[in-house]
């Protein structure tokens, strides 16, 4: 990793608000768990569960909760005390960041910059970079080796983007966005009509465009559609991870939170503050209410309302889901029980499990042929 | 964005076989919601629930199903009746469509041409693109740049691939195929063998290739793998949305649609014009038969016959799945009412919730540690 | 294809401890299935269902399983007979494999490589590549066209880097990886926390990396986070497929097998061996075993012990969830038998199908709006 910079315990106590036990002069050059920290590095314990492991710990010094007694060590390691080591840490986390490794100030020589594009001086552009014709890229914008930008994109003062990215034509992008790598902004939005000759399907034109604002994060390899007509938005400062797909013409909130392979179809709205978590799917033209929490792998057929929290496939409310999947459980003994004879049809007995295979088994298997 | 090209409602009226109500001879540049179209734009009207919107839109003109009267505007805008407004809607869009940015005829200095390698005269190939030896690239293809092209690629007329795409090695790309960014096409599938050595897992050889056929689309980001031999294959005509993954030797029938997500196992067949709708997976060596239709996020674990509309996890017939789905919400309340002592085994009480934790939660939460 | 090499069927037979019955200097150039193997190539027929296609099938020999009888053919094509017909498979396609195509020893001068990174004299760097400062580049390893490697990563002997991919800052790959096209290896975690001005959302710095042993294969387009502090690890010969995500700080146990779509939260852990099939969902913090196998689409939040097989959502022991998903077929007969008032609460008959939609519908339907 990056040459770490170094800070007293001292210094470190000043920015987080606590209190040293032992000597404040002793410097750290980074941060890491109680097994991992090296000799030069603080610790941190936030739970007496932790506490007897301090003797252990290499780590030259520890942030520990008030009200955690170290158990063990031989005291010669200062301590910083502090309400809440887990916030502390954050801190601590962000003192000894490395500083990311940006291209130099102005244009690489290998990228290829159209003559009717328009950098800001101090933006960072780096190699095998192509930004085409009409482009604007603001102020201290970072744009790293391999992105593609098509005609017409704008991107904001202080956004940076990965290698390998791609943003579309006449996409815009505000400020201080990250555009993680592999993301595609902007591809024609998954619609088709009959053909007209009944050839088969036809694609129906998607003259829109993406809008981000500002303050989002956008996670590697996902991928938000241009809208049919008028912008696909991202609303400022949400955070999206990564292998997320956002059809043509979804409106997403400002803040709200979309976890890694969540599929939202088109047309879909998602509320401020929303949050979807992981490989959740959203049929088209859905709503989800501001503040609405929905859980992992949820499939949301209907428009969730503002603040509810919801589960499950199909979604419902999530301690209605809670229910069932209890009840699920005792749903064998259940049928086994009453299920004698099923409904007066007769004899005839349901194959056992007619629908399950042997063993489970997953797409392209591990001795797949 | 572009420049938009303007017509006359007159001209248009004649485009899609309508009707003016009003002065012809007013021009339109663009197409647009009620709400967002602008005084250069003309807004479509298909119900009478948006009708009396019509007074407030800045539009120049609109689009309006034969029926539906409009109530409130000062009359003076004119209109244009058309049998079916939404056909009407994607006429309008195609006369607007903004020419897509495309690279100049011929191959930009920086591009990277084998020199074994044949380019038709009028193809257009962008800056950073690699097109290694014995690659064929068609008539008319467009190639945006950073896209990839491994030795033996053959490219047919009028296709076009996004910007870094990756095509590996001996694929087959038909006519008029469209790859999105960021895809990737022939990469070994995902197949493996304990190692004679017994020191692990070996990889199994895929030799084979990807055959797609002409008039394909394939989304951002989605990877077909190679076949382990001979092809995996991509019928005419088929549209595969974003992120999508094709795992070795499957055949995916003509005019077949696959949403964003949709995982298709190992040897695979999906019949022509079947539909897999988003978040679909689909176990090794399964088929989906020709015109069937597969709901979102269903499990598919056996062969779904031809025209049958199958849903849920595991997919079962869309009827059987909804009454299950119906019943799954009485389900708590039967068994409180019936449950009071399960099967005899005792009072041993299952934990009301045991599996379920505090919360719905992600894949990676907004506040992660 | 390649220009594929000849062997004769005595040479195979010894390749794969067969006995050869009828001429064993026919030469073949290949192997391919029953029905697609041409008059140059030999087939296999490990099943006696197969046996009678023998007579229709171009090939010019076959390997066969010892006790399958060949029904039909004339007599004159050379058979091989062996114990297990899909073991010797995989030794013919290793014999017929191409070789892969890989750039020539060197630096192409297209390539971009920091003056202060170091590459082996035989190692084989692509067009349009950009290896950044302080990088390390082993023996043999092959980087293909367009792939980015920031500063400081360091890559072992003999590994593969395909087309577009992304290894961010100080990530560490082992000896013999491959890494597909359009990967991305050491993007920043999902991880945020409240802005400390009340703001919406801040990002919390994620300075750690990825770590990913010797010969592991990560499939293209999946993405694996750096870790918060210290590492993202990728356990010895792990194997995962397409379109995985792997968020900061998971272990992942040596030999692990994680199929395609599937998501792992932060700080999850993978036993040694275990299994995921695809669309596997799994939340933060949680550990499947070694040897533990779980069954496609299931959604994990608890921990998995070791050696278990699991499956469904929620995810529970696989006999489990079988016996629920056969219960639930039943469940509709059972609730209209038993259900015709429900638990005395009066007469409110539930509404029959309220949470589904009309028709499958999926993330971005054929025919959108």
């Amino acid at each position: 990793m990056n040459e770490p910079r170094g800070h007293t315990v001292a210094f470190i106590a000043e920015q987080v608000g606590g209190r040293v036990v032992g000597r404040g002069d002793v410097e750290v050059r980074g941060i890491n768990g109680l097994d991992e920290a090296t000799a030069e590095q603080i610790t941190f314990i936030m739970s007496p569960r932790y506490a007897q492991r301090w003797a252990e710990s290499r780590a030259a010094a520890a942030l520990v909760s008030e009200g955690v007694e170290l158990t063990g060590g031989d005291g010669t390691r200062p301590i910083i005390y502090v309400a809440d080591a887990e916030a502390a840490c954050i801190v601590l986390l962000e003192l000894f960041r490395p500083s990311a490794p940006v291209p130099d100030i102005g244009v690489h020589p290998t990228a290829i910059i159209d003559e009717r594009a328009r950098i800001a001086p101090d933006a960072r552009i780096g190699p095998l970079v192509f930004v085409d014709r009409d482009c604007e890229v603001g102020a201290g914008v970072v744009i790293h080796a391999g992105a593609m930008l098509y005609p017409g994109v704008r991107i904001g003062a202080g956004s940076v983007l990965h290698s390998n990215c791609v943003v579309r034509e006449h996409c815009v992008i505000g400020c201080r966005v990250l555009i993680a790598a592999n993301v595609t902004i902007g591809s024609e939005g998954f619609g088709f009509r009959p053909a007209p000759d009944g050839s088969g399907l036809a694609r129906v034109p998607h003259v829109g465009f993406v809008l981000i604002e500002d303050d989002v994060e956008i996670g590697a390899g996902s991928c938000i559609d241009r809208g049919k007509f008028g912008p696909t938005r991202i609303g400022q400062g949400a955070k999206i991870d990564n292998l997320v797909q956002i059809a043509h013409n979804c409106v997403v909130g400002a803040g709200a939170v979309i976890a890694g392979h969540a599929g939202i179809g088109g047309s879909c709205e998602i509320g401020e503050g929303a949050i979807l978590a992981g490989h959740v799917g959203m049929a088209d033209h859905r709503k989800v209410g501001a503040g609405a929490v929905v859980g992992a792998k949820s499939g949301i057929r209907c428009d969730i309302p503002p603040g509810e929290r919801w589960l499950g496939y199909p979604a419902r409310p999530v301690k209605e889901t809670l229910r069932v999947w209890a009840g699920l459980r005792k749903l064998p003994d259940l049928i086994q029980r009453l299920g004698r004879r099923p409904s007066g049809r007769g004899g005839r007995r349901a194959p056992a499990e007619p629908i399950a295979g042997p063993a489970p088994e997953g797409t392209g298997g591990p001795v797949s042929d």
